[in-house]
């Protein structure tokens, strides 16, 4: 637990930066860069607890997510270009906290007792709410729901997660493969431009 | 209960119907599709569990929502013009969804104790949250914001239901009574085109 | 509490005009307005009590609430020249009502023994989540989000509340200190034109 740990804290500091890189873009002054940065960290997880009925949700007892937010904000906001040149190496971080979203999303389901289908989508919703509620506060339409192969890559990373564990594989072969299967086809999507050159924005221009 | 739960199912799939066919309209992919399509037969249930605290919520136990929406978004995705043809057959699986779902809040908030006004208030969220859900993610203003009858006739039902319900009336009778009136007054809507010839879009054209 | 209780009652009031006024200068119908209200005096304290999972949530066991929405929707419905014309007074409510919310919030948070950052977090949400979801229906990126100060206000209220409460003054004392810090800023701030002319809206004209 402690590898998929370090992946969530990754993957919710590249997310931060995606929503504050969205924010400086709509002329947000650091409050709004903070926010978007914020919802996009903890949208997912906070409305799949909330769905769970895990309360109170973890980002009021766990202020790691709040100070993420706040670096990546300030480092969006003083390191704008320089992050905007290193694309790649967000989008990587980026594919890392995807497949751990997934895996995390799956896994609380499951604890939970939900049906198979219910457990995929809790996956979905972990992974794709925090960009949705990003895009939304930017008054664009969610990015998500016009890139067919970002929602179907963690559709396909949650069934393999419930169909492993269901058959009585070992939890951390189980959450090894459903998150690698999410974070090696986004690294092809990337590597080869399956219809993405953007992380997380349906505007024209890089990242 | 029975019939409460056919109309339940009939009433999420047309409004699961009503969302895909507004992310056709939007060029969304078939992802954007199947979202639009769950959050609006869902999104007013969703809620309504959420408010009241009632968790796991029931898209995560009873997944015959995500396969009726994958099913709508499939049939609309494959006959959006027929479907638009038989407009009217969809305004009327609406109309019986619309009174189902007040009925339903109005039920689980009686049953949790709230207030007479909070009662009626989550009967209407019940209601129309899933079409305010659709309408945000495609970057409209709720349909319902800008057509007073179709919310006013939920509120209409909601008041219904809670004064039969507080007289010992017995609950099918009330929730026929309410159901009925929500029902008739949209078909009456719908049949003499009092002010909407759409189910939930503010775009100009039929449906 | 007496005093916190009315406070709460006239900051929503003050709330519930600000999104009215929002739906009036949209073209919404009566309904439309009532929504906007009601979302907007609202919206932050049920999200706090979701986040914190303190449900039913308030807005369905204390109808007035629901009553107060309604009020103000009529009275902008009704006199809506006249209003913008005591825009400071709105204004003043509106500094009262934001003042009494950071504190509800983090007091909430604190009996929930939640972190020192979640419990300003939490505080700061109460605050501005229901102006966000108000614009966020009204289409318009939420006017929070391009105005620093308001919610920079917010977070020094929140963070000074936690520092007196870890220090053991009185809680009287503590939320007197609170509330006084935001509401002083936010009317030094209309009286001297830092930064904003508009209660919540990002519309060009007054109020």
């Amino acid at each position: 637990m402690t590898i998929m740990y370090s992946l969530d804290l990754l993957g919710s500091f590249a997310f931060a930066l995606s929503g504050a890189i969205l924010a400086i873009r709509k002329n947000m002054d650091l409050f709004g860069i903070f926010v978007l940065a914020f919802v996009t960290a903890i949208g997912g997880g906070t409305t799949r607890d909330l769905l769970l009925g895990d309360t109170p949700v973890f980002i009021l007892t766990e202020p790691i997510y709040i100070y993420i937010s706040i670096i990546a904000s300030l480092l969006a906001f003083l390191f704008y270009r320089a992050l905007i040149r290193i694309n790649s190496v967000i989008l990587l971080a980026d594919a890392l906290g995807l497949g751990t979203f997934v895996c995390i999303g799956v896994s609380k389901a499951l604890a939970a007792d939900v049906s198979f289908a219910g457990a995929v989508i809790l996956g979905l919703i972990t992974a794709v709410v925090g960009g949705i509620i990003r895009d939304l506060l930017a008054n664009e339409i969610p990015a998500v729901l016009m890139r067919d192969f970002y929602a179907i890559t963690c559709i396909g990373g949650g069934i393999i997660y419930v169909l492993l564990h269901n058959h009585g594989i070992p939890q951390n072969f189980v959450m090894l493969s459903s998150a690698g299967f999410v974070i090696l086809l986004r690294v092809l999507a990337i590597r080869f431009n399956w219809c993405l050159v953007r992380v997380h924005s349906n505007t024209t221009g890089s990242l």
